[in-house]
């Protein structure tokens, strides 16, 4: 079998039960009263770079995907390392622009590059590692939805999207990492589960379900549309759901704690974790779910 | 400019330049009592991997890689991520073994690989970050390094070159980590700099040399060579100070706790630090050790 026939998710699975470890946004690892959290993530120019990403926005893009993997169990980060491939032939200056986005990004969300590795290598192909830190009792688990929970999430859906066909990329190019919004939430012990939706809605819902044997209900008329998202709603629900490229944090919440959570952070409920299925309400009309969503060897989007 | 105008070594410290951070095998970040390790290590197949490394052995590689970095600061190691980036058409069996030569080596030096990333690319690439301990009173620091102290190694030289060379590649592609070696060295309190010497002996000691402002000098008949070795001395030379891939430890020992250091660990004394120059004794002759090793967009070796 190859990559293209595995697909992602089913090489990550692989993977995990090869290692014996859970699929996280971060691992996790004890360390006194609280822990460690580790993650990494690796951005290829011919497969993660949108056309216009400067390098300027890849090194800050680098930096917020990994700070999202750490806001979504409800973590401050510690520090980053980044290894950095580049060919014969990248010039010196982009490379300092690379190092500027991954300073500035880190520097905003009161971290800082540490270290890293460069190397050669046939297309620019960025990997960075965030480490973070969190009290054990404030971690924000994959795992722990509850049938009556409320689901929720942070900011605006469909931006990412929007901003890839309208060519205006700041959304897409410049991820704002989540930090503050998980470490309000994880303080309120209020969060029953949590993950990062870079990947897109429809397909976190199908990993939060697969994972805790539960299911899903969404309103389509309570999503949180980034202004940017067409009118027409077959675009729209391709774009809010299945497109990805959003950099928020989707929560399922216990309903007696939902008031406590809408005060630390701004979230919008779009609806309940249900015994099992994965549907859409809209206009009266119940509607699945589908399991797709960005993934690499399959094609892309 | 462009990176192979630049050449790795003036990437890395302009990069370090520009974040401020110190040139060192790992980044390290007060955590209590204790240093925590951060390093990271980039490989890809067309630079970094040898025709005949196996899918197994590249796993095993990039993990004693970045465990032999927190060796060299006296480290223990905590944990290990990785992230792979593998074209559409890369086996899924081949995967398989790159993770599980990944978790065996983790295993045989008591950590374990606690998470990653996958990713589509053109070419096999793997990037590893290692996260280890250190009480902050064991450090071994680059930095550190006085006129009178004895310059050692761990373990034998030339061995990976000749592994290349003779096609018996073992001692090339599956380096051995000097965890062991390292912790029970930075216990005795008797270094006063380490690095680990994966670019090679010779740009090794200039590195040393320009962020100590001293000077080495060190005897060729004194130097641990691999039998692999060849007996002509011009070969031997070049495999010995200038290949790289030996994954040992070169460390720099207060003269009055070379005992203590012996005691700790197998070494071997090569010479001592001088005020300035990098001196080859060899015959009774003096010669100058050149400013040469492995470096990526330098036209490799």
């Amino acid at each position: 079998m190859r990559m293209r026939d595995l697909g992602e998710w089913g090489a990550v699975s692989r993977i995990c039960q090869l290692l014996g470890i859970e699929m996280e946004d971060c691992a996790r690892l004890p360390m006194g009263p609280d822990y460690l959290l580790v993650t990494t993530d690796m951005m290829a120019q011919s497969t993660d770079m949108p056309p216009g990403m400067s390098p300027w926005q890849a090194g800050w893009y680098l930096v917020a995907m990994n700070l999202s993997d750490i806001a979504a169990k409800g973590g401050r980060p510690l520090c980053l390392v980044a290894s950095l491939g580049m060919p014969p032939d990248y010039g010196s200056d982009q490379l300092d622009d690379i190092i500027t986005g991954m300073r500035t990004c880190a520097a905003r969300f009161g971290t800082s590059i540490v270290g890293g590795d460069t190397n050669e290598q046939g297309e620019l192909t960025l990997c960075g590692t965030g480490v973070g830190i969190v009290p054990q009792g404030e971690f924000m688990p994959r795992k722990g939805a509850r049938v009556g929970d409320v689901v929720a999430v942070t900011g605006e859906l469909g931006g990412a999207a929007a901003a890839f066909y309208s060519g205006k990329g700041k959304r897409l190019m410049e991820p704002w990492p989540r930090i503050a919004e998980g470490r309000a939430l994880s303080k309120t012990h209020a969060i029953t589960s949590s993950m990062d939706l870079s990947d897109g809605l429809a397909i976190s819902l199908h990993q939060l379900c697969e994972l805790n044997g539960v299911g899903f209900e969404v309103d389509w008329e309570r999503m949180p549309m980034s202004k940017d998202v067409p009118g027409d709603e077959v675009r729209a629900r391709e774009m809010v759901l299945y497109w990805g490229g959003d950099y928020e944090l989707l929560v399922t919440i216990k309903p007696d704690k939902l008031q406590e959570a809408k005060g630390a952070a701004s979230i919008t409920p779009l609806g309940r974790v249900t015994p099992a299925g994965i549907v859409l309400l809209s206009g009266g009309k119940r509607m699945p779910i589908e399991r797709r969503g960005y993934e690499h060897w399959s094609g892309g989007r």
